[in-house]
Formats: C-alpha cells, sequence, structure tokens
C-alpha cells in the first residue's frame, strides 16, 4: 500500500535527495562582510570562541545575564559607584558580533547543541533588518512602495527567488530573504499611506506583537494563556463599558477580522430567537430574514451566505445621499416582510460605512428593532473608535441599546492588524451558541477556576493572541491617548475637506462635511472639466481614479483608494486612521493627484 | 443629544480628566538604571545630545546607516581594508544607550518629532527581554510555567496590575509589564512543555512573526500584499502537489485555525453540490446529513451548528479500538440516511485525531464517497505534517482522493501560531462559495493582474499574514528539514511507549504502536494498582490525572494533557511535536508523573 501510495502521489518519487551541505561546524570568517555587517571590534570579541567552544554556554560572560528586574534591581543595589564605570562584564547581552551566516543554517539554532550565540546573533541580525524598516517607514524621503507586477517578482528578482525547496538555504540567504520581502511590500505605515482603513504602525502595538510571537500560545485556556486571558476580559469589559452598557456586563471576544465579528453577530441573535436552529438546523426555524444598509460591509452578505440564511434573505435597506440608512425603509421592509410571510430577525447598523463613513441612525433604527422584536447589531468595525473620544462619540449615539457591537481596534485605533472585538450585550447567548464542550481541551476537574477558560464561546478552536498588543497600546496611551489619535485623524479630514470642496477641479461625492474620516471625491483633469455632464464625461472621469492610482502605485509616492458606488463612477476614498499623517501628507496628496492627472 | 448620550453611557462622566505628565521633553538621567539596564560607556556616546537637539535627526551618525543589501554591498566593495578598521562611525546601528525610560510616553516615539532615538532604544530594550525569554525558553533549569490563580493575577502582583486606566503609563512600566506578562504566561517552547499539539519555539518562524508583525499588511489584495499573496500562492500549490493533486492543481487558503478551514470544508462541499444555498439559503436544499468519526476534532460540530445543518444532522461514525473509522459503519449509516430521506453530502475523515493520534483509513472511505457522491474531506489539521516525512506518509494514504484538506503547518510541523491551511482539489469552487465582489476593494480596473487579488475567496476580509513565517522556515529547513523534525518527534514517541508500555504502574489506553505521536496511558499510583477492577478504581484513577496534573503546574516542572475519552476515565495524552524534546526530557516527564503520583 505504501508504495502505491507513494507513485500515485508522485511528489517524492521525483525529488532529488541529495544531502544537504553538513559542514555547518566549521564555521568560517571568510567574508564577514558579504551581509554588510560593519561591526565595531569592541563588540566582537567572543563569537568565535564561544561557538567553537565545547565549554557550558553559561560560562560565556554573553550569557550570565539575567533580565529579571528583581534580580537586576537588586543587583544595582550591590553595585557600588565605582562598579558601575567598570561595567566590562556586563551587557555582553547585546554583543553584536562578526557572524558568518553563510555557512550556519537553521539546524544550528536553538535547539541545537550551542546553539544559543549564533540564535542571538541571527535575532539580532534581523532585529536590525526590522528597525531599520521601522525608520524608514516615517521618513517621508523614502518610497511608499516599489512596485512590481506579479509575474516580476514571481519570474524572481535578483537574488530574490519565492521557490521553496527541499535543501535548506543559509542564514545569509535567509537574511537577505527577509530585506527583499520587506523591500517589495507596502510601507503601511508610512505617513503617506492612505489606501485602508488599517494603516500606521504604532511602535507600542508593534512590540506587543513581538512579544506575542515569542510567546506564541493560544487563547483557548487560561492554563496555557493566564495572562493574555485575563487581559482580554479586562479590556472587553472596558470596551462593553464605553459602549454604555450598566457595569460593563456582557459578554465577547475577540475574532480574526470584523467580517468574523459580524458573522458571530448573526449567529448569536439566531442562537437566542431560535436556539433549536444549533441542533436542528436552518430547517427547524421560519424562514428568516436580516437587514443591513446598501453601504454596509459585504461581511453582512458573506455571513448570510455562510451561515445558511442566503443572500436573498438578507435585504438592503436604502440611505440618504449621505449614506446612511433611512428607518423609515428599515420599518416599511419588516413590515413587508412579515406580510411575506418571513420573520425579521436582525438588523445590521453601521458605525462608519467603508466607503462614505456614513453613521447610521441607532436610536430610530432601534425603536424599530424594539417594536419588532429584532436584533440590534452595530458594526463599528470602522467607525467604533470613536467612542474612545468625547467630541465624536455622539455619532454613535443610542449604541447602547444594541444587542451586539463589532469593534475593530485595528482600524481607527491604530492597533496592528488583526484585532477586533465582537461584544454581547447579554450573557451567555455566545457560550450558548457555540460550545460543544470538549473534553480534551474544557476539562471540568482543573485545579483553577475554569470560567476562565473562553476557548469554547468560539468558533475557533485555536485562537491567536490579538489582545495583547491592543492592551499594551491601552496602558501606555490611555484611554486619552486614544481620544487624541482619534481626534487628530478626524481634524485631518477636516483640513482635506475644507481644502478641497470649493477648489477646482474637485467635486465632492455627497455634500456636507463627512462624519467620519472618509472623504470622497473626483477629481476632474482640465481636459474633463468643462465637458458637458453625459454619458462620454462619466465614461472619461470613471478612468481617471484608476489611473492616477495606478501611476501613483508606480512612482510609489503615496497610495489612496478609489471605487464606484451605485451609479456613482470611480471616485477617490480619501480615509485617515494614519497617526504619521499631518497637513503636509494631506497637501502632497492633494498635490500628486494634480500633478498626475494634470494630463488625462 | 450629545449630552444625553454622555449621560447613558456614563463613562466619560465620571472619568478624571488630568492632564497626563508632559514634561516629556526633559529626558532627566535621574536613574539610569532603575530598568537594570546597565550599559557600556562605549555604547551611550549620542543619546542624550541627538534627543535633545533639534538638529534634523538623519544627520546622526546613528541614523546615517542604511541597512539596503545593494547599498551595503556597493558600499563594501568602495572601502578599503585600513577602512574596514576604522569604523569608529559604524554600527551606531545598535548603540544601546542609558535611557531613562520613566520619563518617555509613548507619544514620544515615532512618529513624534525627534522620536527616531527614543523609538530604536524602546524597540532594542523590548528586543532585550525577548531574547532573553528565548534563552530561557530553551534552558531546562527554567519552569515551564509559573503558576498562579486567576484571582491572584487579578488582584495584581508586585507592579503588576492589568487595569486599563485614562492616563498614559511611562515607558519603563510598559517595559516592566512585557517583563511581567511573559513571567507569569506558559513557555510553550520550553523543552517539557507536552500539553498541546502545538509546541515549540521555532527561531526562523519567531523571526518570520517579526517581519510580519512589523509589515503590518493585509492579505485581502496583492495591491497591498504583494510578496505575502505570492509566497501564499507558491506555498499552497506545494502543498498540493505533497498531497498528490495532478500538478498541484486546485485551491486554497491560508485561514484562522483548523476549526475555520473545516468549516470551509463544509461550506465548499455545500456550494458544490447545492450552489443555490449562497442565495436562497438552506431551506433551498433537501436535508443534508454529514458524517465525522466520534474521535474527530469538535469543529466539525461547530461548523455543522454555524453553518445551519445542525448538530443533529452530523452523524458519528463508530471507530475501532484504535479510534478509527470503521468504513462498513460509515456504509450503513449512509444507507439509513438515505432511507431517511436524508442526502448524505459530507464526510470528513480524520488524519491524526486530536487524542489518539488516529489516522481513519482514507482509501476505504473515498471508495464510500465515489460510490455516494459524497465530498471527502480529510482533516489532516494534526497528522497533515507527516505527508513531509518519506517514513510516516504512508498513514495518509489516499489523501489525493480527498476534495478538500485541512492541514496546520503549526501543529506537526512547528511553526508558530497561527497557521492553518484548506485546500481544494477543484479550482473555482471557493472563490464561488464565498465571493461577493465588494467594489470597493477588488476594483477591476487596476493595473495589475487582479487574480491576485485573493480576499474574495475568505469568509474574511482583513486577513493576517500567516504565510511568511511558513514561508521563511521551508527556505531555511527545506523539505527535509521538516521530514527531519517530523520523523524525530515520531521517534520520541516511539522511545516513550517502548518505554512504558510493559512498565509497572502504566497501563495503555489502547494496543499497538500509536499511529501519530499521541501516546495515551494511565498512570495507576501504586495504591490503586492493586484493587480489583470496579467502579471504585475507575473513580479514584479518574481523579489521579487531573490531580498529577495540577501538582505540576504548580510546581512548573512540565506539562501534559488530559481528558476522558467516551467510558474511559482520564487518562494522560502524552503528544510530541517539540523540536526541543529529547529522550531525557520524555524521561523526565515519567520520572514526575511517578514522583508526584507515588502518594495518590
Amino acid at each position: 500500500m505504501t508504495a502505491i501510495c507513494f507513485c500515485l502521489t508522485g511528489f517524492w518519487c521525483c525529488c532529488h535527495w541529495a544531502q544537504p551541505p553538513t559542514d555547518s561546524s566549521s564555521h568560517k570568517k571568510a567574508s564577514p562582510d558579504r551581509m554588510g555587517i560593519f561591526s565595531n571590534p569592541a563588540y566582537t570579541t567572543s563569537f568565535n570562541h564561544s561557538f567553537q567552544s565545547s565549554a557550558p554556554c553559561n560560562n560565556l560572560g554573553f550569557l550570565q545575564k539575567n533580565n529579571n528586574l528583581e534580580e537586576k534591581i537588586s543587583s544595582f543595589k550591590e553595585r557600588s559607584s565605582k562598579d558601575l564605570l567598570d561595567n566590562s562584564d556586563r551587557d555582553s547581552r547585546f554583543r553584536r558580533t562578526e557572524t558568518d551566516f553563510s555557512n550556519l543554517f537553521a539546524r544550528d539554532l536553538l535547539p541545537a547543541k550551542n546553539g544559543e550565540e549564533p540564535t542571538m546573533q541571527f535575532l539580532l541580525e534581523v532585529v536590525d533588518i526590522l528597525t531599520n524598516y521601522v525608520r524608514k517607514t516615517f521618513d517621508r524621503s523614502t518610497k511608499v512602495l516599489d512596485f512590481h507586477h506579479p509575474h516580476q517578482l514571481l519570474e524572481g528578482m535578483e537574488g530574490f527567488n519565492l521557490e521553496l525547496s527541499d535543501q535548506p538555504e543559509s542564514l545569509e540567504q535567509i537574511l537577505v530573504d527577509c530585506r527583499d520581502t520587506l523591500k517589495y511590500g507596502v510601507r503601511t505605515g508610512h505617513p503617506r499611506f492612505f489606501n485602508q482603513l488599517s494603516t500606521g504602525l504604532d511602535i507600542i502595538g508593534l512590540s506587543g506583537e513581538w512579544l506575542t510571537s515569542t510567546a506564541n500560545t493560544n487563547m483557548f485556556t487560561y492554563e496555557i494563556a493566564p495572562v493574555f486571558v485575563l487581559m482580554e476580559q479586562l479590556t472587553l469589559k472596558k470596551m462593553r463599558e464605553i459602549i454604555g452598557w450598566p457595569n460593563g456586563e456582557g459578554d465577547g471576544i475577540f475574532s480574526p477580522g470584523g467580517a468574523i465579528s459580524n458573522m458571530y453577530s448573526v449567529m448569536i441573535a439566531r442562537y437566542k430567537f431560535f436556539p433549536e436552529v444549533k441542533t436542528k438546523g436552518m430547517t427547524a426555524a421560519p424562514r428568516l430574514v436580516l437587514f443591513t444598509s446598501e453601504h454596509s460591509h459585504y461581511s453582512i452578505k458573506k455571513a448570510s451566505a455562510a451561515l445558511g440564511f442566503g443572500t436573498e434573505n438578507l435585504i438592503l435597506l436604502s440611505t440618504d445621499e449621505r449614506g446612511r440608512v433611512i428607518p423609515a425603509d428599515l420599518e416599511a421592509k419588516v413590515i413587508d416582510a412579515k406580510a411575506r410571510g418571513c420573520v425579521p430577525m436582525f438588523v445590521n447598523a453601521t458605525a462608519g460605512s467603508t466607503v462614505y463613513g456614513a453613521f447610521d441612525p441607532i436610536h430610530e433604527i432601534a425603536d424599530i428593532c424594539e417594536k419588532y422584536n429584532m436584533w440590534l447589531h452595530v458594526d463599528g468595525a470602522w467607525g467604533g473608535g470613536l467612542l474612545m473620544s468625547r467630541k465624536h462619540r455622539h455619532k454613535l449615539c443610542g449604541v447602547e441599546r444594541a444587542n451586539s457591537v463589532t469593534w475593530n481596534p485595528h482600524k481607527m485605533m491604530g492597533v496592528p492588524l488583526q484585532c477586533s472585538a465582537i461584544l454581547v450585550r447579554e450573557r451567555g447567548v455566545l457560550s450558548g451558541c457555540n460550545s460543544m464542550c470538549a473534553g480534551y481541551l474544557f476539562q471540568p476537574d482543573k485545579q483553577y477556576d475554569v470560567s476562565y477558560d473562553t476557548g469554547d464561546k468560539a468558533i475557533q478552536c485555536g485562537r491567536h493572541v490579538d489582545i495583547f498588543k491592543f492592551w499594551l497600546m491601552w496602558k501606555a496611551k490611555g484611554t486619552i491617548g486614544f481620544e487624541q489619535h482619534i481626534d487628530k485623524c478626524l481634524d485631518l479630514s477636516h483640513y482635506l475637506y475644507t481644502k478641497i470642496k470649493g477648489r477646482e477641479g474637485y467635486q465632492m461625492v455627497f455634500d456636507g462635511e463627512p462624519q467620519h474620516t472618509n472623504v470622497c471625491f473626483w477629481y476632474l483633469p482640465p481636459g474633463i472639466r468643462d465637458m458637458p455632464n453625459g454619458q462620454e464625461k462619466r465614461e472619461k472621469l470613471h478612468k481617471v481614479a484608476p489611473k492616477i492610482k495606478a501611476m501613483m502605485m508606480e512612482s510609489g509616492t503615496t497610495m489612496v483608494g478609489y471605487q464606484p458606488q451605485g451609479d456613482k463612477v470611480n471616485f477617490f476614498r480619501m480615509v485617515i486612521s494614519n497617526p504619521a499623517a499631518t497637513r503636509s501628507d494631506i497637501d502632497f496628496l492633494t498635490d500628486e493627484i494634480e500633478r498626475l492627472g494634470q494630463d488625462l
């Protein structure tokens, strides 16, 4: 059977199983600088000795350090001030040495014997690459991106080959690959990157992610993520307090993005009204219908397909010209659905729509939900962050009446991707909906309070630690820091709006001050401006934004999104969530649009 | 309305909005060592000068470095060998200085003016914490965990307070928080951590995650993740080749864990057979039934609940005493379901069950799926890694006949969490099932080949970059490196099995050599060994594993899982996926079990 199996799959048969280079014990220093790592001689004392030495690693000064705070403080107290000056045996922790990585391989790193020194040197080299990237990200003289077409990258840039092979590459090549991966990527933290709702590179958040990766654990049980599980609980409670639910009561969980958070909301609503669906399936329920704005995020539609409602049972609500749901339209459609024998079950109100940044009127929608006994979900993936601002949180007025709320700190609050929360007002429905009581994970006879094992509430089993970076940022900035960031972004978008609303060549997509940082506009090149309105002008204008965007990407100077919406031809959607952006960057963007669009 | 809104939510009203400390410009050096950071004087030259200087940052030697490879190489060529010795102005990149973080705040870091130096110093300090943690992780004299109950951590350990506040904390406190978060966590990479299917701390994978966090982008479009999108495509193709699908054709995507990957498989199967469900919902389909082993992962049950099938329509298959599905039972249950008017649609075959590590007989199940026109999914979340081993891949014989496969590199292949792939044999069904064509993301008029915008295939919108660490590990180890790791883990589990199968006080849960690294056994303390079989012995034995586990956690020496299964009382499930584990660690585990269980 085995032999047949190999032939059928055909994979191993055709591989060349040559032995990989094995002389990793002879760590030649032939070309220590082929990676361009120039070291101060003072830093380069111990590596070769220690690495070739058979003495236990912890005999080396490099390894005697213990970074435990208490020990350090006590050690500090014991030292005389003379000692402080004579610290030749200290801080060898950061002794970056002339290491030749061309003869080192992954197998030479920890847990390999004597792997500690090369591991530390390799990690420091990676950190050097990353800190350089961080520096350049904030440097306006650096490009936002160095664009290449897929076929170019697939063919292989010089020294950068994406193909995987059977044999290992040297650590030198791995470091080159790391540099190249960043080189051909997009600097989403660059002050002139405006392309998505998630922008910026928060240093505290970044540190939090580095720590999370190093801890490499899983949120499903307190047993293996005690600190992170508690941080999640406390942070979710804080978010519920800010939403306005009494005493922050309720439930919630961090999920892999706003689309999954929105999917949770539909699942929970169904469980609340028709718990038998969990065991018997959708056929046990009447024909259920869901409502959402025609401007809402497509994840509600994805959820209605995935969860077995069907996209036709998701009814799209009309909006006013600013993209806000018209409550009367909701009520009319609820009445109509009931008349057709359907059961209206769920309404999604968007707080900060993707394109217009519109906030649906939550109070009016909540009134209708109460009247017809429907679940009210507020999708605040984009707009939820405004709850942190005393000046702007009124735009979510009524959110405390929602049954569930999606709120993505990875968008307006600048937390690194991914960080999205689904928050639920009623305790118990989230677990009721999802728990399956797997015995191998959620043993009831553990020695600690197992109510802290939160994994069974999730549709996932293993769950990435998304909380730490957010918790750490909150600690480091305080609530007030988030507020300042949000207020600043909205001020900047006000600056852009004020600048272009009457400016020649610009036309706003909707009238009035935007509610969020989304500023939607057409840029009309001189050759189009004076054309009479009509199909020809529309067709020409439709092509302007894609052309300008393509030129922006080719030149790498800035990035901004565009899209059509309904019967409106392609327009730019400017969004500001980047803490690095300033008025000068806004000016740069409009200058660039005008420069590139001049001759279109 | 605004005022009412504030009162209702009650949050902002009761906050004390005192101004945070603002004297961050006076970076006193009063207590440079309160963080215990002792620096070599040679390293501490420029910080205070540069930070207080109003000169442009890039006038400083610290900032002149450019880590771009080509530039370095060319720079290297231009230098004379004399120059190489006289490098006093070089490598200041790693000049870690005596920085007093007690007066620095997040707002002083980039993008703040003059924020570069404190940013670099802060990041290096974080890296110091992390590299120390990495070192200790591999040090057997370090505990696996320092256990505390939830209430203890919630009450606040000395200097470690989980509560969030309105005002910012100093960077000094943030660094303390980082240390404490690691201190009170669990070292999942420790050589004696055997608690989960995902263990170990791969240095290349860790570097990959650090880079991923720094790039901080999103997989939905080629536009903002060009390199990562291509890496994902190439890696998925390679995985499909290894599965044995001709030319690696097909489709797939990385998802946030095996549970979601399994959920995808059910969704895709439904779309393949009943595409109208996407638009019309489950009521458009006949009563569909799904099949999976009673030993399979609970995510199949979660998916059947979430997607609207209902858990009662998931039919559990009987297994042999080794936990493998009995094909005849599947066929009998298919026939029975059809007789009841149901439509058998989907069969999950587990390749490596969670508890026993059992591999269902895929060929026999595939025959039945073909005969009755059912979708065959192979859940290889845990066992998929064995495909990389010429010695062990026969256990998945027949996997090439599957319609879809879940395969989690974050389990048996040692990739950091999260990294899970759903692979699909037929091209088109994944996109067909999930695409909603959101205009603001997936514009058809982009300048590049938009078939590389893969986001619309996902149930997510934003999607975390899970590919890079895996791609980088594959580059660094080669296929052969993964094979060696897997073979080594299976050798170790063979060692454990051989050691305890006839040993006094041990009893195996099932007979014969385990198929995967799962070794399931009871330990019977002396006081229980000679009791006559019966209810009393069962009850006593049921309490042994939880008690030993609790003592292990309290002492922090090692961690291993336990659970009941069916009518079997609590037993230990030992699994080995940790590259750091050796025979001595296996010996340590059994010694520890015997030591702790001696008097139970």
